[in-house]
């Protein structure tokens, strides 16, 4: 975990000082590599599944093997902007299973942590959900997604305006699915849902939000297939399945199909 | 100004310690009250005009006296969930001409301030707005507002519809109109409108962000209207027009209208 920290540490210098887009990938790229080489060198018989290597050919499929599961940069868009809502992700899963997760709100010098049985911690503080059921007392989180198309776009919408109308208190776009998860994690939001994120924007937090008490789930209300990219967590199971009864789904291709 | 810092000190206290829905109004209207008594015994002759005292009945019109313009707990709904959104706003006019603005971000120390003339500052660091005058690498925020009918909800995602459609890198719903006109002045972000926001809202952060080189005009693309309950802001002009032009209307009622 030391060996982590470190990293993130050196990462923050990485994200702070660079800012136009096509530098996005010089850093994405660095931070994963420097991530997985720090961890290589300590594991070297475990497997690695980050975002970049993914889009370089590398294949996304969890298998037994302890497994790292890597964001090196979550809120890309953010990141090119400067706008200061930006994670590095880490969660690690033995067969299957998430053991433990780490993220890092690069900007605000937070650290997220849980790890499975153990609780899970803001900067050593004990993170506890909220125990909100009522949709009308409900803040809710979502982000848009990679697709933009017509199609695409109406469902998106008409999600926020499915659950404006089912009274909630708001509806938040931070544009980092990890650190919204984090929000929930922390009981600062009731709920949260997305169409079209992948595993590694989900490994981490899904420890983290488990370990402080709350839900992660699939959109259909069954149990959360970390490869389907989409999800819903709530500080409650009543919150999950009334998100899940309400919204739309919005097709995205699954992490691990070629 | 420095009586202005303590101020915002002592209301941190009062914000990180209350949660509950009911406790919101009371430290809006002890912060409020406490930031009014200090200035009225500083500036006996000034006038106010600020969030709560107008929701208790006194009127909002702005006059040629000097006059401060308060919004106690901007972010309420962020507030009510500890979602660390939420910030203080103090705006100076005269003339009708505003002079000043501090703008405090509670959780994250953040203290913004701007001076006609002057230049603005986030933490002492200068602020200078985003030059993008390109939608389509554009990061817009926007606020959903407190009208939640069916034809303000269409209005209201139509509009995002319209932004994305036109090739928006995204767009960011925080929760806190002033912390996104921040956002807004130190170019995190290209584009800011809103329909349903407040004079308290814009006050502040209109100097701020004209001291950083930004525009601030009326959705119509006409010249700002204080008390209007609209606004676009943008680092360039173009991207302000480009942004009355797409967006349609929402029809709040003035804050001077009786």
């Amino acid at each position: 975990k030391q060996i982590i920290r470190k990293a993130l540490t050196e990462e923050k210098q990485v994200s702070t000082k660079t800012s136009a887009a096509d530098l996005v990938t010089e850093t994405d790229h660095f931070v994963e590599n420097l991530i997985i080489s720090v961890l290589k060198e300590k594991f070297p018989s475990h497997r690695f599944i980050a975002e970049e290597s993914t889009a370089a050919g590398s294949k996304c499929v969890l298998t037994d093997s302890p497994t790292w599961i890597i964001d090196p940069v979550d809120g890309t868009c953010n990141f090119v902007h400067r706008f200061p809502t930006v994670a590095v992700s880490i969660g690690f899963a033995v067969n299957k299973e998430l053991e433990f997760g780490v993220i890092y709100h690069c900007t605000e010098e937070r650290l997220y942590t849980g790890r499975r049985g153990q609780g899970a911690f803001c900067n050593d503080k004990r993170l506890q959900v909220s125990k909100e059921t009522d949709i009308s007392k409900a803040l809710i989180l979502t982000e848009i997604g990679p697709k933009r198309d017509p199609a695409t776009l109406k469902l998106f919408l008409g999600n926020i305006e499915r659950l404006l109308k089912a009274q909630a208190h708001g509806v938040r776009v931070i544009g980092s699915s990890t650190l919204a998860l984090c929000h929930l994690a922390s009981g600062a939001a009731d709920a949260y849902y997305q169409f079209g994120l992948h595993c590694w924007d989900l490994a981490a937090a899904t420890v983290i939000i488990r370990e402080a008490g709350g839900t992660v789930i699939d959109t259909s209300g069954g149990p959360l297939d970390l490869m389907s990219c989409r999800v819903i967590a709530a500080g409650t199971r009543e919150m999950a399945m009334f998100i899940a009864q309400e919204i739309q789904t919005i097709h995205y291709r699954r992490d691990d199909e070629n």
